[in-house]
């Protein structure tokens, strides 16, 4: 097997959303917090692929233009994607979590940021996920997308760094425990 | 109005339950964690009463003992409380927490310890809580009894501190910002 390393990175209100019901993140890209680099630059600079489901693809489109360059990224979903971005590497795959990151490594990948609730829930339960980088906002939106959902098993992590931001967030790293 | 403090301290999850579906808090109580003075002794020493829903009250009932001591304890339901527990002053109540609060101030109480999901979330809505304090241990036990719930609207906080523990539990206190 090859050596690939899978991370999730999120902003999540203090109840644990990544979105509202419809998908916005207003809460998450207005006011204080979203003036600070809280190490996502860093973060992306650390990471060479991308894999995100199709809600969360098809989330990212809808905001106009595309921001995540040239870095590739794997779009998972049964079906064809209908339209791609200008200027994007995206690349449609489907099939389990480890398959997926078996053929990623295979073309060289190291490093895949892992990213949507689906998706993320997908990858923790079939134990495909090694770091998860948490950013909390001081905020209780009351319903929404969750970054979390059902593991079928206790998931026990190792707490790496904690880091406060002026605007209230709170970063929390963690290493999943094996 | 007599002026009365509301303070939520509570440990959770990484994935935010407050217990799992049956209302085990194994994950909670076992390993590292348990063993650290995580300031609830403080906590339980500043608050002089503590309101909980029938639920939390007959989990805590479950454990046998009672380890609230001789502190006022108030239990917010409709139905008539079946057995009571020695040394233990407990009064039933019920109402809108606003007008609990009122007769809890009323009463000389200054700073009140709101517990368990129902409760937590019930006060929430309605605006009647002040402090929250978070204690998340590094576990995702994908099912459970949420801390948080609909809200009806955004609440936003303001982070007072957060503490990190050897165990790998992370503390985060918020005020409820007016």
């Amino acid at each position: 097997m090859h050596m690939i390393k899978t991370s999730v990175f999120c902003g999540v209100s203090l109840d644990g959303f990544i979105a509202r019901e419809n998908g916005d993140i207003d809460w998450l890209t207005s006011g204080e917090s979203a003036k600070e680099d809280y190490g996502y630059n860093d973060f992306i600079a650390a990471v060479d692929a991308l894999v995100i489901g199709r809600n969360t693809y098809e989330t990212v489109l809808g905001f106009g233009g595309w921001f995540y360059g040239e870095m590739p990224v794997y779009v998972l979903s049964s079906r064809e994607l209908e339209k791609l971005p200008e200027g994007g590497k995206v690349e449609r795959m489907s099939g389990e979590p480890k398959a997926i990151l078996e053929e990623l490594a295979s073309r060289g990948h190291t490093h895949v940021y892992v990213d949507g609730g689906v998706t993320v829930q997908r990858f923790l339960r079939d134990d495909a996920i090694d770091r998860i980088i948490v950013s909390r906002l001081p905020i209780l939106i009351g319903t929404g997308i969750p970054l979390f959902g059902e593991t079928g098993r206790d998931i026990r992590l190792k707490l790496v760094s904690v880091k406060e931001f002026p605007s209230g967030m709170v970063q929390t790293e963690y290493a999943v425990k094996r």
